[in-house]
């Protein structure tokens, strides 16, 4: 089967630690050995994943320098193509049979420059504050602070991905069973201007979207979304909570979930299984091939 | 002709100019006119850049932060090969025919762990200083530092390029038409361990060296190495100052060039040409296809 697998943030860095190049790596050592699995039962795979808490990161530091050298969020999204994307492939290189046949590959991702999310930053990046940091923060900088848990974190807009620029080349990559490593972010958010040239735009794009709109494109057989939980519950936290193991896309889009942690992905399996893609798959990093094989976590199937 | 054109770091960022990403943004777009120009006459172009000023700035932003979160200098490479990458790809595919036949692909270049050069920083990064601060600097951070020009900078070793790795992608990928942008930075240096493994390690490749084992790995007929000067000078600075039009690789290397500027664009150029490529090219940004024309710069010939 054709499989994209999307990293969650917990795939490369898990809640509460630091966020040290060193213990991204470990946590992208783990990401590595499941999609080995997933590419030595014969699978043809492609790797995408999140960077909110990098660029977040980034940003910070660049501010911290000299306000005046701050990059623009496309650029820092760039940085994280080409930091996460590093980890990824040298990880996953040491531990598959043929590392010479992997990229790692810069991805722009068209949106719409009247999207209203540009009016509405919704997408959490970086680190986590408590309610009065935060509130000094927005202050001081001019940001948009959204609830993450008990706490707040800086928000971006998150528009919707429209078109993969370089999804020729991705294509290309893949009939040569090349291992595609892309569209990380959810890929840096380009606008077309009215001479038809790019533009960078300030935004982060939602990755799961935008790898469903690669597992479109590229007419994968399965997407497979990777976290830390081990499906899709229903009553989550609650004494009734409940795995769903099988699930088609009007019923799983007819439960509310979460904006910023299940929603994505059960609005991008949906999405994905209704245009045509045979199976969207939920669960843990370390199920990956199980999840493929319909043994371990959340299916959803037409 | 299968053309490797190195972008010097005069080509991204000119000298005294504020490093920030529209500066960066401005010259790259000259650079892409002029990369465009040779694609436009019918070459096959393969691109590489140099990223010490990028590599530099964000280890001190990383700093500046919190030091507990600073990533090592492979790391970094990789970010800078994310950032200069998207930027050259944006702008190329904005003034050439196809810019659905780019891509910019991260590549990890394999050094001798026991290259001598890892006892002897010598690869600059990074600003200027003063000589009090980078006295400062050194002691504080205990970096080495070495001249450049009247002002001091940070520098990291810079061991010799031996194998890249992503060499089969990118032969690929130019065999079907694509536009490669590759090895920026020189790469992101790593060492294999005995287990056959691959780790990052914290060096600086010179891009005009890796550019010459790039341009010998994909059998390229040239290697242009475009900076702010129109060529190789004799007596620079003198009033005998005279450019070199045309020079065999032998008469090259007997004449003793300046180790930071044209030092390894003369010994790279000499290497490529004596090992079978048929020209190397070195000249400023604007005349590259005159360059591969031989009407401007200065060429190297067998």
């Amino acid at each position: 089967m054709r499989v994209v697998i999307a990293l969650g943030g917990n795939a490369i860095l898990k809640r509460g630690e630091v966020m040290s190049a060193e213990n991204q790596r470990q946590n992208v050592r783990r990401a590595a050995l499941a999609i080995a699995e997933v590419i030595a039962a014969g699978h043809q795979v492609v790797v995408t994943h999140g960077n909110g808490p990098q660029v977040g990161l980034m940003a910070l530091q660049d501010m911290a320098y000299d306000q005046a050298l701050a990059s623009p969020v496309d650029v820092l999204g760039a940085e994280t193509e080409g930091m996460i994307g590093y980890l990824i492939e040298q990880e996953l290189g040491n531990v598959i049979s043929a590392p010479n046949k992997i990229a790692t590959l810069l991805t722009q991702v068209e949106v719409d420059a009247s999207d209203p999310a540009f009016r509405k930053p919704s997408k959490p990046i970086g680190p986590l504050y408590g309610s009065k940091e935060a509130t000094a923060l927005a202050e001081k900088h001019g940001w948009v602070m959204v609830p993450d848990g008990s706490h707040f974190r800086r928000a971006v807009p998150s528009p919707q991905p429209k078109r993969i620029l370089e999804i020729g080349v991705i294509r290309l990559l893949i009939e040569h069973d090349v291992t595609v490593i892309c569209t990380g972010g959810g890929g840096i958010p380009v606008v077309k201007r009215k001479d038809g040239s790019y533009a960078g735009v300030e935004a982060v794009i939602d990755k799961d979207h935008a790898s469903g709109l690669l597992a479109r494109e590229i007419d994968a057989d399965a997407l497979l979304m990777l976290t830390d939980v081990d499906g899709v519950y229903l009553g989550w936290g609650t004494a009734q909570q409940r795995r769903l193991e099988s699930v088609k896309p009007g019923e799983l889009m007819s439960y509310a979930f979460a904006a910023g942690s299940m929603g994505p992905k059960a609005r991008a399996a949906a999405d994905f299984v209704s245009g045509g893609g045979k199976m969207a798959g939920i669960g843990r990093l370390e199920d990956a091939l199980g999840i493929l094989n319909r043994s371990a976590g959340t299916h959803i199937v037409a």
